[in-house]
C-alpha cells in the first residue's frame, strides 16, 4: 500500500531535505507541496530555491505548489509533514489535523503539549498512543505527532541507552551547532567567519525539556517525564551540518566506559525503512565522532559517539547526528513510517 | 630599574607574540632571543617567520638568534621567558634556573610539580613563594615559574570569584578553542574547514588539574589543591583567537545569577603594569562573549563572561579570553612583572 | 572651522563605519544620524545593531535617529554622507540635494551619470568640478558628490600609477572579495562555507565602467572616459574584510616589474587628514598582499601591490584594500575632506 | 583482462583517493601499495592516516606496505600509479620504468619533457604514442605517461573545445585552489581562516607551459606546442576540494557566448571506464559553478562551466573541477584506462 503525502513548507531547508527523502520512498508518493501564498501556483522548481547538492527531481520540480491550508490541499493525502516555522505551525497544523489529515511535523509548536505525542521511533514508539488521548480531547479526524529539535534528538538516542541500563540522573551537555540547523538564511556569514555564537534562542530549554518528555513513561493516559534533571549550552560554530555534542551523564548505578559503550552499541529500537542499521556508532578515536566526517554515516540517520571518560559521577562523551537528515527531516519520515506501522494510516 | 629580559624559543607563534609585549614593555629590555640549533647564528628576521599582524620591531628584526642554552644567552640577562615544547622545556628550563637565571614559562613541563609556582597574579600571587621551598629543594640559584594553560586560564578567574563567594563544588567545562591554541601548523586547513575536533590531548586532564592548583591553598610549605570535582571536554573549532568556553559550576552556597555576576565584576587582584583594568567583563546580551568580537577586550588581557544561567546547584556561563595573550604571552608577562614587583628581580 | 554633517543609512554596516570615522575626525562634527522610517525617534544604540569592533561612541549612541529626508535633518547640517541601498539613494539624494545639501555618496545610483564626478581624491580630484556643471544644469544648491564601487577602488590606484608612465590598454582584473561588502546579512554562512560565488550582480559591469570614468579625462567640461579595455571577473569568497584583485594590465610603452613597482610607489597625489602617509605599499614577498594580513595597513586607508610578474603586453600583479574602509566608508570622508579642501563646504 | 597494479606513495593524499577509485575498478586489480621507507612492512591501515570519508576497503587495510623501489614490488605488477613528491619522482619513476614498470604518473617531474607523453584521454590521447619515441631514446621496457597538475586539467577541456572551434590566441586564467590541492597539511588552519594567498610556488608555470603541451600537436616524432599566449594567477581558497577558475580566451575567429557554450557541449572525446557521461556541463544559472555545489557532478570527473560574457577579443567563462579526483587520482586512472585501451598493457 502506498501512502499519499504532501509536504507543508516544501520550499525550505527542511522542506528540500524531505522532498529528498520521500521522492524515492517505497511507501510514501508525493502528492502535494505547499508554500506561502506568494509561492502557490507556481512550480516547485521556480518556488523553491534549490540547494540541496543532488539535483530536484524531475517530477517534483514541475508539481504545482499549493498554499499552506487544508483546503488548498487535495482530499486523497493521508498524511501531511510539516517543517513550518513554529508560529505558523501552530495556526496551520491545528487547522490541518481538524480537516482530517494526519500530521508528521518538526516544528516546534506544541512539542510539550501533554496530548501530542513527541518520539523518536527507536526511542519511545509507545507514546505514539497519546493520538488516542489527543483525538478525543480535541474532537480531531486527523491526528499531529511531533519529533524533537535537532540537538535534543542527536543526544536522545545515547542518553537512553544509558537510561535504560544505569538510570539517569544529570545531564549537562553542550552544543557544537551547524548553521544548516538555523535555516538557509539563519546564520550571516559575518556572524560566523573566524567566530562562535554561544546562544542559540530558546534551544537550551528545548533540550531540557522535550528530553524529559522524551525519556519519559507513557502509562496510556499521559507521559509521567523523566526526573533528571538536564542543564543545556547551545553554541553555533562554522560547520554546514552535522551537531556535536559533549555529554555529562551522572547515573544512578555504577558506569564504565566499556559499560556505557556496550549499552550504546546494543540500542536498537524498532525497525523501519529509514531506520540506520545501527542506531548508534561507538568510535575508538579519541578524535572522533567529527562532522565532516562522521555526519553522514548510516545515510545521516545514524547518531556517532566517542571520548568516553569515567567521572565522578558517571560518564562523559561526545555524540554526533546529522541535523537536517536524522535531526530534522529524517525524523519526520521516520515518524510517518511508524504511523504507518501502527495502523494510524 | 630597567630587567634585561630574553625569550627561549623566541620564534614560535607564542614566542612572536612575547617579541611583541616585550618590546614595548617599560620595565623591560629584550637582549636575547633564542630558537633550535638550526636558526643560531641567524637575524631574528631571517630565523622567525614572522605572522602577528603588526610589523617585527625593528631593532628585535636585526637580533643575531643564540642557542636555547644557558652557555649562548648573555649572563646578564635576568630573566627569561621559556615558551617550548613542553619537551624540550623539562630539559632546558631546569639547567638555566641551575645556571641562575629565573624563567617565566608558559609550556607545560611541570606545571603540577609541587614545588613549582603556577600562577595567575590575579588570583594567587601568593603561591610565587613557593620559590623558596623549590630553591632549598633543588638548590638553584635561579627559578621556575610557571602559568597555566591557556584554556585554563580562560576560566579560572571568573571560577575564583565564585569560589571566594559561594563555595565551588563541581565544575563540568566545555571548550570552543581556537586553532593558534595548538601553535602555527598545530591544525591543518583540511582538518578543521566545515568541521569541529571533539578532542585535544591533555588538555583535559590540564584543565582539571592545573585549576585545582591554582585555586588550591599555599601554607608557606606546599600548596593543598582545591578539593572541587572538575572535569573537562575540549574541542578545536575553526577560530583564530580566542577560546570560548561553556562552564558549569556548582557551589556550596546558594548563588543567584545577579550575585555571581557581582562577584565576577568585584574581580581584581594585584595590579601589574600588563593587568587589565577590568579583569573580568560581564556581558548582558546573551550571545555574548563571541570570540572574534570579544578576544582583545583590554588589549587581550580581559576575561569576557556571559550567558548566566542558574542551574538545580549552582550557575552557567560562557567565559572567554584570547588563548595568545591572557592565556600565553601575556600571562607568561605578567608573571615576569610579578617576580619584580615581589623582589625576585 | 567645524563642519557639521549628517550620516545618510547610519544604521547599516558602511554606515556605522562612518560613525566610527567621523566622530574622532578633526574637521567633521556629527550632528544628524539617519535610518528608515521604522527606526525614527529611536536612539541610535537602540536603532543601530552596532556590529564594529570597537563600541559605539557614547556621544552618538544617544543621538536621536531621524527620518531619511531633508526635513528631517537639521538645516545647519553642511555635508552630509550617503551610504543607502542604491534604489533608495537614487531618490533621496536628489532631494537633499536639491534642499541645498552637499552630499557625498557611497551609494551606486548615479555614478556614471555626466554630472555627477566620481572621485578618489589620490586620483582624480580635478574630477570635482563637475558639480558646476551639475549645478547649472540641475539647478541644485547642493551637490552630489559620488566614490567608486569597493572593488573598483582597489585597483585603480595603482592603474593610475601604471597609465601615468606607461599607458594602459587592456585590464582584466578577477576579484576574491570579501563578504563585508555585501551588507550585514548580504551572503549567508550556507553559501560561502567550504565555497566560493562566481558571480556578485553588477560589479563587473562597475568595475568595467567606473574605472575609465575615474581614469578620463575632465576638460572643464565633461569627463572623456579613458579609451582602455576592461574586462572583471567578481568573486565572493570567505573574507571578513578586504578585496584581494588579481590583475593583467597591458600597456602602451614596455613595462618591466621593476618600472612597475617603482611608479607605483611613487604615487601620491593630495594629501587629505585621512589620507593614507604611502597610498600604495608593494610587497616584495611572492605571497603577499594577504587580506587578514595587510587589509588594514594604513589603518585601512592604503593599497597593497605585489606579485608582479611581466607578461607579453604588460604586467600582472595583485592588489588589496580595505572594502569598508578604503573602498566605502573611507572613501566618503575622503571625498568629503576634498569638498573642504576646494572650498565647497 | 584484469592489471594487476601498484601505487606508489599511496598513503599520501592522493595515494588514498587512488586507493577509492582502484579497489572497485573493473580492469585494475591492486596488489601494491608502497610508501616511504619506514611505513614498509606495516599494513596499509597503520602506515595510512586515512582521510578520505568513506572507509577504508577491507582487504586493502590488510595489505602490507611495500617501499618504494623497483625490487620491492612484486614483478607480476604491470601498472603503477604514481602520486609521489617531484623530487622524489624525478628519481624514482625512471628506476621503475627502466625495471620494466609502466608508470601513470601524478607527480610533477618530467611533465614538459619532450619524450613523455601528458595526456587528459579526452583531449589529447594521440600524444600517448610518444611512449615509443621515449623508450627509444631512453632504452626502457617500461614507460612514463604523465597526467598535468589539478589547475590545468580543470581549464583545457573547455580550452580545448574553443581552440576546436575557434582558434585561441591569448589565455588569462585566476584560480580559486582548494586547500587539498596542497595535501593534507600543505595549508594551516591559521594561513587560511579568513584569508586567501595569492601565490602558490610553481603553480602559474605549471598551467602556462602544461597547457601549451596538451593542446599542442604531436605528428608522430615531437609534440609542438601551442602558440598561444598564457598567463596564469594562482590563489589558495578556504575551500576543501574544487578549484575554480575565471578565465578569459581570446580567439582568431569570432565567438559568441552561444556558440562558445555549444563547442563545450558538444565536447566529448574518448569513452574509458572513468570517463564522465559528459565531459563539461554548461550551467546558465550565472552564480555557477560553485565549489562545493559542483565539484562531484559525474563522480567527480566533470568540468563544470558558467558565467560566458563576451569580450572584445574573445569570451570569458568559469570553470570548476574536482581537483583531486579528477584533477589527480582520478586523472592517473583515466591515463591507466588510456594506456590498457591503447595496448601497452
Amino acid at each position: 500500500m502506498t501512502v499519499r503525502v504532501g509536504v507543508l513548507g516544501a520550499t525550505g531547508a527542511v522542506g528540500q531535505r524531505l522532498i529528498q527523502l520521500i521522492d524515492p520512498h517505497p511507501d510514501f508518493e508525493l502528492t502535494a507541496v505547499t508554500a506561502s501564498e506568494s509561492s502557490a501556483g507556481k512550480s516547485y522548481r521556480e518556488a523553491a530555491k534549490w540547494r540541496v547538492e543532488a539535483p530536484i527531481p524531475d517530477d517534483v520540480a514541475e508539481m504545482t505548489v499549493d498554499a499552506t491550508t487544508p483546503e488548498a490541499v487535495p482530499e486523497d493525502v493521508d498524511l501531511v509533514f510539516s517543517s513550518l516555522p513554529s508560529s505558523v505551525g501552530a495556526e496551520v497544523e491545528p487547522a490541518f489535523c481538524r480537516a482530517g489529515y494526519i500530521v508528521s511535523s518538526n516544528s516546534s509548536n506544541g512539542r510539550l503539549d501533554p496530548d501530542i505525542p513527541l518520539t523518536i521511533p527507536e526511542v519511545n514508539a509507545d507514546h505514539l498512543d497519546l493520538i488516542e488521548i489527543q483525538r478525543d480531547e480535541r474532537g480531531w479526524d486527523g491526528a499531529l505527532l511531533k519529533n524533537p529539535n535537532c540537538s535534543t534528538i542527536t543526544m536522545v538516542p545515547p542518553l537512553a541507552a544509558l537510561d535504560d541500563a544505569f538510570g539517569l540522573t544529570d545531564v549537562r551537555v553542550s552544543t557544537l551547532q551547524a548553521v544548516s540547523g538555523a535555516g538557509y538564511s539563519g546564520v550571516t556569514s559575518m556572524e560566523i567567519i573566524d567566530n562562535a555564537i554561544p546562544h542559540i534562542g530558546g534551544e537550551e530549554q528545548k533540550m531540557e525539556t522535550e528530553s524529559r518528555k522524551l525519556l519519559g513513561t507513557f502509562d496510556g493516559a499521559e507521559v509521567d517525564r523523566h526526573g533528571m534533571d538536564v542543564a543545556a549550552s547551545c553554541n553555533r560554530i562554522a560547520t554546514l551540518d552535522g551537531h556535536l555534542e559533549n555529554v555529562w551523564a551522572d547515573t544512578a548505578d555504577d558506569v564504565t566506559v566499556a559499560a556505557a559503550e556496550d549499552a550504546m552499541e546494543a540500542a536498537t529500537g524498532i525497525d523501519l525503512p529509514s531506520s540506520p542499521e545501527r542506531l548508534i556508532r561507538v568510535f575508538e578515536e579519541p578524535d572522533r565522532p567529527q562532522p565532516r566526517l562522521d555526519r553522514n554515516i548510516e545515510n545521516g540517520m545514524g547518531v556517532a559517539v566517542g571520548g568516553f571518560r569515567e567521572t565522578t559521577d558517571g560518564v562523559q562523551f561526545n555524540c554526533l547526528a546529522h541535523n537536517t537528515m536524522r535531526g530534522a527531516a529524517g525524523a519526520s519520515v521516520l515518524n510517518g513510517e511508524l504511523l504507518l506501522e501502527d495502523g494510524y494510516l
